[in-house]
């Protein structure tokens, strides 16, 4: 909170001048320019940004050309902290906005953790991570000795297998239609691997399940993967929760018979996650060593090249690449 | 258990010769012969019915030509204990066939409740009612201070309002066609009604409840009433309970979007209900002046005139009818 270098008396009141990747044309690479930073307002904080890391979210609205989507100008007076070199209000994004040297967001968004946490550790914590692994563990409260299907291994799938392996699932199946995710998603409690590539449609997880999964997790967004979800998962109880944004507009459609009888569809925004209280939580469990983190780490990039992240993200090369805000 | 007129001795190992009403075509009335029901086998008992009532779900079944769908014999074996004059097995239904003044129940589908509880309500507790409270009490939850809107305002949509009221639901909306419902569906708890047909497809339950209900509940049974029920709950974490059994085979056809942002669909087979444990339980809030049982009972009839008490139902004409098993 400003209070970098000892120069908390010179900036408190001040703007501060850094750097930021703006997003100027959707779809195109961010440009990082000068922009300064303003003090924060009442129930606000400013916050000096060390080092964060990139999440599908943040591809998936770069690409929408929806300007006023994600305009999330500070909360309680709709207006912005950012403005450019010629003066112009940059918008913020998404209530934090990150990808600058300096920030400034609401007391709601900020959450308190212990220090012992390292930085690059603690920056996975505010998405995709605590997404997967808050959806087995807060939203469906998976069951020890339960069966899970999670569909999709990439890192909000994997932090579901993190999740369902600490709540102590006795089978973690992994649907993925590339084979290379199987020995990544090993680390990270998948037990069984399914290509549906190479099942020609045959009902494969009823079978490892005898019967249909307890739990089955989508973290695409197709709507015929949820449907598939849907199908896998045990009569009776079987819940499907749906992670993946569906974009496309279409619907999901199920078999009314299989609710009534017991199936359950639920949703999962941020993984059921209440930040104040549970990222605490989570970054317990990673100083306890119960909780893998390390494992979403699989690139370093400076602030500079950070469109480069973006490029590892899109090519399905990266988990989580950590962007260092160093350059100042 | 065979106990009546003090014939302990002479009925346990023997055969019992009483009257039972039979399905012989699909939709067309029951007609009352005599049978013999057979001893209980291991895990079985052999029970006198003093009295029973129809639910939905008989009615739904009794119209079906799905004569294997609903040949539940005895569950361990496959088999009989009920035999028609020529010497013919007569199916169970359900594992109860209550339509018999003796039947013969698997030990799984026995509950002990207090002698207390007067017969023409303990019969109540095995269906309909069990179903909608339950749903409200056991699967949905339901907070204090929630609220709740009914999609079908039959004996099973008020006995969700009847759980809703008991678990401290602040606001009960009560949705039907048929407007005379309202002071009927008042006594359950239902606190406001909306009529579909005078609302010109407007979205008034999120009016009524600032923005969608916390729990929304389709009792009827119809796909579009469920999507109804879908758009009517709230944003972020409304849940639709089905109850209604689909037969049209029409899918439910959701919003993907809306269900990741945190709403829930689940179903409800008899309410989540645990019969051991939950119908004691039940039978306890009414033996409190808690749960409304006796509302629910409209008609009383003879065993003779069983075929009235689905006349009754199919007109709309009746909530719970009692049939008391007498003639012997």
């Amino acid at each position: 909170m400003d209070q970098s270098n000892g120069k908390l008396e010179s900036t408190t009141r001040n703007a501060i001048r850094c750097k930021a990747a703006i997003c100027r044309i959707a779809g195109e690479p961010l440009i990082i320019e000068e922009i300064e930073v303003d003090p924060p307002q009442a129930w606000e904080v400013r916050i000096k940004i060390l080092c964060t890391s990139l999440c599908h979210s943040d591809v998936t609205f770069w690409k929408l050309n929806a300007n006023n989507m994600i305009s999330n100008d500070m909360p309680r007076d709709g207006t912005s902290r950012f403005r450019d070199m010629k003066g112009e209000a940059v918008h913020h994004f998404f209530g934090v906005s990150s990808f600058a040297q300096y920030t400034v967001v609401d007391v709601a968004q900020v959450v308190k953790i212990s220090p012992d946490l390292p930085l690059d550790k603690a920056c996975l914590l505010s998405c995709g991570v605590s997404t997967g692994v808050g959806a087995a563990w807060k939203v469906a409260e998976v069951e020890e000795g339960s069966t899970v299907a999670i569909f999709g291994l990439g890192s909000v799938g994997l932090a579901v297998a993190e999740g369902a392996k600490l709540r102590g699932a006795s089978k973690i199946i992994g649907v993925d239609l590339n084979p290379k995710k199987f020995d990544i998603a090993k680390k990270f409690g998948v037990t069984d691997f399914v290509n549906p590539a190479t099942t020609g449609g045959k009902p494969v997880i009823k079978g490892l399940t005898d019967g249909g999964a307890d739990y089955c997790f989508e973290c695409i967004g197709l709507a015929s993967l949820m449907q598939d979800a849907f199908s896998s998962c045990r009569e009776g109880w079987g819940q499907t929760v749906i992670l993946g944004v569906e974009l496309h507009g279409t619907p999901l459609s199920v078999n009314c018979y299989e609710i009534m009888r017991g199936k359950i569809i639920t949703g999962s925004m941020f993984g059921g996650v209440k930040p104040k209280t549970d990222i605490p939580f989570f970054a317990r469990k990673y100083l306890d060593k119960e909780l893998n983190l390390d494992g979403f780490i699989t690139h370093k990039l400076s602030f500079k090249d950070i469109n480069k992240a973006f490029d590892l993200l899109l090519e399905g090369n990266s988990l989580r690449c950590i962007i260092w805000m160093d350059d100042h």
